[in-house]
């Protein structure tokens, strides 16, 4: 993240600022609990991506700050709502909203920062931007859906698990950096090379963030560890872990993710089989898979510290666990 | 709803053909829950408003269709994510969908339809409606979350009750109307006259709403009675029953609202209250008090039949709970 500090620190400060702003609301509950979901510690790493894509694409203009903040009102509805789905107590360490103000606020506020954005992002005034947004959201929206579906779902292909983590994080990415091209108004096709740096980026980032719910402990990670096993998400250490494993492992794994509530030798267990089949080496393997490919897209662009910055960040990415 | 039926019956039906389209996802989940509440009886108010208001401002393109269809879109979010937030087992005397489907499903099918919504928007391509729209959501959030704040409050004032049924529920009626006056393209006093016609309607629509809460039956108006009750909501039938009522009187009150559970007996003992009092005769006075003003919101335009339309269309808003 130095190296993208140094350049887009200056714009992050304003994004922070703007955030206040846009926050305004006739309702000091809005206020309260958007400032406490967006001041809990994200890393900025979308409004990051949409501020320093459209560097890259040349755009000098005033426009990718408030962009950058509502990318992450965006990204906080999801925050709110995965947690009334997933009944998430902690998020990055700290009670979660839906824990402090309950599900109902959680549900609205969530609901107040999707219009909100789209507001802000109406007041930009692009329709190609407004276009890639919306159809991003409602790709979010089908992506949690699916996840939904797949609860428990012991025979979920690596395939459609790609597909789930694309629909449900990666979109966002992508759309960030597509945004910051369209901002600069680059040519198609370094356009669509933003928005696959972004997909692909994205990937990766979900890729480790499965990864930490094995590993992670909860003072280093800010995560509950063991909450997606728990929900009963299939993710891919454990997608590869059934693959290689006998049936009779398969059964105690299955009869783990099948419990409401889960302790720490069911835990230990699981992880366990997780480690010895190599299913952490495998999604890690899979996160540089997808890394690598996600800076190959920045071929297109002549070699800056711009462009510096965003492969830092991809690598900052896979690199955040160890 | 005869006189409106006979100008836009056949753009109502392309609405509903619509709504099949729009609800096209890869996620067949989405489809379910979506047609289970899009057919679930809705009376189409808010599209048949655009429609009329579209017509009355002299539009005669292609873009009425989809967007009345967009506008039912966005209620149906609302209504997901209300019942969630309500804990409603039922709507319109079926099972709710998160009885269904479960809280989950409701939140995230929601999302999708909200964020659809949008998508749809932009395809319509017009940023004065993007902007009308989008505001409005904003609004009815932070409406929803003003009425979350009010629950159990017994000092409610009606002022601020207006106001919170002005944001949850009229501003989508408002903005309806503005959009097919955006469409039309009318001068800028006959957009507000629109828009004010639909906020006066919707504020009255949301009266007659709270009224039956206390005077229906299950059976005849699809809605659990006493469930705002219940849930703690006060509505104007009861805030003026509070203003009138004796001290020993208003503690009987206080007790049921303040209860997780209501019996029958509390019930009658509340409604009995307010009818005694004559909290349902204030209501209704209130209600046809906004309904005359927003017709006369509608002096602007010369007479016709489509103006005749949504003249009737107001009229059976405060006559369809007798």
């Amino acid at each position: 993240m130095q190296a993208a500090l140094a350049i887009i620190g200056e714009d992050l400060k304003q994004v922070e600022q703007q955030f206040r702003k846009d926050l305004q609301s006739d309702v000091p509950l809005i206020r309260k609990v958007g400032e406490y979901v967006l001041s809990s510690g994200g890393k900025r790493v979308r409004p990051a991506l949409l501020l320093l894509a459209a560097r890259l694409a040349g755009y000098t203009g005033d426009k990718a700050v408030p962009l950058a903040s509502v990318i992450e009102f965006v990204h906080t509805a999801t925050l709110l709502h995965d947690d009334v789905v997933d009944s998430a107590t902690l998020r990055r360490g700290l009670a979660s909203a839906n824990t402090l103000w309950g599900n109902e606020a959680s549900v609205l506020v969530g609901d107040f920062l999707f219009s909100k954005s789209f507001s802000l992002m109406v007041g930009v005034g692009s329709l190609d931007i407004l276009r890639v947004l919306s159809d991003a959201t409602t790709v979010i929206a089908e992506g949690e859906v699916m996840q939904l579906l797949c609860t428990g779902e012991l025979d979920l292909t690596e395939e459609r698990y790609i597909n789930v983590i694309r629909s449900k994080t990666a979109i966002l990415m992508s759309a960030a950096c597509e945004a910051g091209a369209i901002l600069g108004a680059v040519p198609q096709k370094q356009q669509e090379a933003l928005a696959d740096f972004g997909m692909d980026l994205g990937i990766a980032f979900q890729l480790m963030d499965d990864i930490l719910d094995y590993v992670a402990t909860e003072e280093e990670f800010g995560k509950s560890i063991g909450h997606d096993l728990e929900e009963g998400k299939i993710t891919l250490p454990l997608i590869h872990t059934l693959k290689k494993c006998s049936d009779s492992e398969r059964a105690v794994i299955s009869a783990v993710v099948e419990q409401d509530e889960m302790s720490l030798d069911d835990f230990r267990a699981v992880s366990g089989l997780v480690k010895e089949y190599g299913g952490i080496a495998y999604t890690v393997a899979a996160a540089n898979f997808y890394i690598n490919r996600c800076k190959s897209h920045l071929d297109l662009f002549p070699s800056s510290p711009v462009r510096e910055a965003l492969l830092s960040l991809s690598e900052y990415v896979v690199t955040r666990s160890k």
